[in-house]
């Protein structure tokens, strides 16, 4: 059945890729033979992230037109969070897009995280890759950039496009340090507030030091999503980071990454925190307690 | 002598911490025996995170005077991240916090995140049991919230305050998911402000979500660190938190979050991202590359 759906999907079914999904996600046995058995691919991973309310949606909508315009096939790959705190926003983000869900070259299938706090969905790594075996382009990941997602992306995505509104100066200082060392390429959305400038300034500013790291010069780019304003050149961008020495430079730190990832979460696959906090509940009430014999003890 | 120099931390040695900190900090062979060997504590970590510039070390600094003032001892751990994009501001913070550091009561020590990114200190909570040994009634840290540090900084203390400024009520929707998951106590602080009641009324909304998931409620507090306004407050609140139902029921959690962060790093130490990444050169580059079939063999 495994290599049955996986040649489906590379001969193009979107719905045997939409149901393979849900094995992976679902865990149903076998999976990891199918992963083990996915031919090498080189179509590019682009993670979008930023704060919620940044307009992301808006604009991988926009994305998606300007790739269908190119005859593009794309695969997009939305993470939710399950955080209560922006919901209904992300309903929102979701209706936004559906124009897209019946588009024979785009695939659009939304992930939950299931609670795992400001994380990414514990499978996107292993889904992203399962994308990659069918006949598309490029495989977009759009995730609320919110505590670990930052971190997480940098090591899924190719290019790694960090979404962000105009605000007052030092409140760049204030919320993206994270998402600073992440970014290939910054987009201002918004870009029609009268603030826009004067951000793109103060962008830049943080951004010089990490000349100093010899880094590559990170693109900004200022888009208006809404009016899909800046699509075209955002587009040319990460095509173009995608085709630079700095992105042949990351490659290998980028699958490092990934394989650390996925190492760790195999060798910790035995542990489950909800059984830990028992174990340590009656320990603990013993008395002589001590942390570090429990660990060595696992 | 390890355990000639834990006894002169159990006796009050401010010099023998320091030293025995930059011992574990060198992981100086013998270190995991010492911390084995740690007597079981009671003494409560007080994690205190939030934005650069939202003033947490004056907001520290006024608290350990009010603790003094207690006639309590406390231990403080400074995690200053070595991300270039606050440096000066943090530098700062430690000159303002100097009026301490030779206070027989109080114990004060910076340590740098080696540029973990976005992470506390590598050996944070080894540190923080290290200094329970101590005679001191409090162990308080001060890490900047970025990135993943706001969810270790959950696992590591027992009671995390998250200190924030007031801003436009749609910026704290913005960038706190990840602060407002792990907060027991919200400061807000710069509370002189205009723009503070308004600010705390969009915070306590923003909390209302929470209290569906049957969480208790999350005290606000408005201080003014500069002028030393609202600090005394602060400290009846954080004890209060301590001395609450909601503290025993999460401190089992508490403990199986800081049990899963050393076992996930003792079981990963034999790996090294440099060598992986070398390795995973060498295979990508050798055609038939597959990522999991790699994982698998680790």
């Amino acid at each position: 059945m495994w290599m049955q759906l996986l040649n489906d999907i590379q001969n193009g079914s979107q719905k045997s890729l939409a149901r393979c999904i849900s094995l992976i996600e679902n865990e149903v046995s076998g999976y990891e033979q199918l992963l083990q058995s996915l031919p090498a691919s080189t179509v590019p991973v682009i993670g979008i992230t930023g704060p919620p309310g940044a307009g992301k949606s808006t604009l991988v909508d926009a994305l998606i037109e300007v790739l269908v315009q190119h005859g593009k096939k794309i695969a997009v790959l939305c993470v939710d969070p399950s955080s209560p705190f922006n919901l209904g926003a992300l309903l929102g983000d979701r209706i936004r897009m559906s124009n897209w869900y019946n588009h024979p070259n785009v695939f659009i299938r939304s992930l939950a995280t299931r609670g795992s706090l400001g994380g990414l969905h514990p499978k996107i790594l292993e889904i992203a890759d399962l994308c990659k075996a069918a006949p598309v382009d490029y495989v977009i990941v759009e995730t609320v950039g919110v505590g670990q997602s930052e971190i997480e992306i940098a090591g899924l995505a190719d290019a790694t496009v960090v979404v962000l509104v105009p605000e007052a100066g030092d409140e760049v200082q204030t919320m993206k340090a994270g998402l600073m060392e992440i970014a290939d390429v910054f987009v201002v959305n918004k870009a029609d507030r009268p603030e826009a400038d004067l951000f793109v300034r103060n962008l830049r500013l943080m951004l010089a030091p990490s000349f100093k790291e010899e880094r590559f010069e990170i693109a900004i780019v200022k888009t208006t999503a809404t009016e899909k304003k800046g699509v075209e050149e955002l587009w040319n961008t990460i095509d173009a980071h995608l085709h630079s020495g700095h992105y042949n430079q990351r490659k290998s730190w980028l699958l490092a990454e990934k394989a650390w990832q996925l190492i760790q979460r195999r060798r910790m696959s035995d542990l489950n925190k909800e059984v830990l906090k028992k174990e340590l509940e009656a320990e603990y009430n013993s008395g002589t307690f001590n942390l570090y014999r429990f660990v060595e003890s696992k």
